[in-house]
């Protein structure tokens, strides 16, 4: 019933962290896909995204819920480069993979934030297993709000598996406890 | 698939708030039910047990999902009292439907307490739209976990309506899968 | 040079619970007291009053600091009874002593509230090492300005002690937004 | 009766961010000191440390406290550099100023870092009006505690004011109790 539902834009992302080779949407096809956009400087994704972000990587079955970050860096470009998000993943023990989203020319917006019309950071997309947005929340979601639409779009992602039919077309579709320690030099 | 869960205990209410008629587990088929079992007393209950319902009771759309509170109180019996339950509510702002479990005899612990095997305050129970019980949580349990599990149970009664034979008979209570089920009487 | 200061009123209060015996504010004289004017049924007084006189008492040496509670009823009174107060204090790990506010006579506004022209619950009042009324906070206040009242007071009481002439006289010297008010009798 | 209290070393900053001039201990004296050290990296420090300072800066007044950041960068280097801290204190509206702790040479730890011996960050360090290291707290400090504290020093000071000898020779840095020491040089 949702056939006029438009695919997501791929990422457009030329450094990862957090995983050992590159990840695609469309590699992804199959599992509904959380995506956290975030600026490493930016106040509200360090209090409430990163952590419900981290909450929910922790809560669903990996097989059936991606976790994916996204670096949308559109202000304060010399502060947050590759070498400070990577000590930054590092400290704050983000477990699951980051993309540094592709700097724009001639605008400081990247272009993944561009394809998605995100309004700022910390912006949560859902994605369905066929690849189509669901979701995009721009500020906070309340966790219940969260788990709900997660879980709707994985029973979505069942039902469609348990009809799908045969010989169809493929589904297109050093820091702890809260201080940082001197180690013994 | 769920063909040998056991309907959830009817229950045993005198004595009802924030409602203008008895609630019955029955009556409410065809929604999930959230009962919240609690004592006025207990600090878990009102830090967090109480305070998630009430979430889960605004962010739900109330034609799907039902929220009850049940006051199951099984010590300090003269300090929790309706009266003193009343006032209770109306301070903390309680705005579903509370019930008073009825007393045991010769027992502390009230009857429907005892028929759902609880351990003690707060208990979150889920009960599908066919009156089925699917979860019961002694203590904690985190948001997007309830909003996940509350979603699921949304979303199969959902399915469960869409594959419905068209002209057959109504769905009686305790009915699903083509066959039918003797509710609680 | 608060010589214009007055004395604290005296508590009235007929029944005392966490004490072996009925404190008065006179036989406090010498230390600095804290009073966390409460009821059991005030969601602010539950969820950051008596939560911080805790911490209080935990925090300061008890030979300095006093923490009483002091339970103000102004309305619901048949649900805040001692009989109901004694069990909340038990469940909630109460450990400093707390009074019984004395009911007035043709008003709902317990005597000592009166005394002191309350506007609520919760109000925290402290009182230096002299018995004179020195800050009355209605609602809440921050633990770091509250920190710094008490200290201020102690080290007056140091102060004093150390200059104290030998020989010399004694120095006379509706609930929301976290909190209850009386409302305009 | 804290004769044998040391001064606190001078600090070492090259360069300074939220002040027109440089600070420096020594002519802060006659003012309780609050320093917070930390690292824009340093998640206990971003979610607890900084924003007490920022109480504090707001709490108490600025004529008797003075509240310092130094940024003790003692780990990834390349991630916090003076442009990172720049956008970081902006993001995170950091009001008082912040020193750079000068960079060790041959060792990751910086100079005004080793020269207090922390042991890491988050560290809260309280100097009294005569310059003097009376705190040092690395981790987690409660509000009420230090609040206490900064009372303490701040009611000391102005004790030590009171019974300053008239006439005498005005209070040289590190002079009191009729003697004078020597200023760290």
């Amino acid at each position: 019933m949702n056939d006029s539902l438009q695919l997501a834009p791929e990422w457009q992302v030329d450094q990862w962290f957090n995983t050992s080779a590159p990840l695609s949407l469309a590699a992804l096809r199959g599992k509904v896909v959380v995506v956290e956009a975030f600026q490493m400087l930016c106040p509200g994704c360090v209090s409430h995204g990163l952590p419900q972000a981290q909450r929910v990587h922790q809560t669903f079955p990996q097989d059936k819920v991606a976790v994916v970050g996204l670096h949308t860096v559109f202000e304060h470009h010399a502060a947050m480069t590759p070498v400070s998000l990577k000590a930054f993943l590092h400290e704050y023990r983000i477990g699951f993979p980051v993309g540094v989203d592709r700097p724009g020319q001639g605008t400081p917006i990247p272009l993944t934030m561009q394809a998605y019309r995100m309004r700022g950071t910390p912006t949560l997309i859902l994605i369905d297993a066929q690849g189509r947005l669901r979701q995009q929340h721009f500020g906070q979601v309340d966790d219940l709000v969260l788990g709900a639409e997660i879980a709707t779009l994985v029973a979505e992602a069942e039902a469609d598996a348990v009809f799908a039919q045969p010989g169809g077309e493929p589904a297109a579709a050093g820091c702890d406890n809260g201080r940082c320690e001197i180690s013994a030099a």
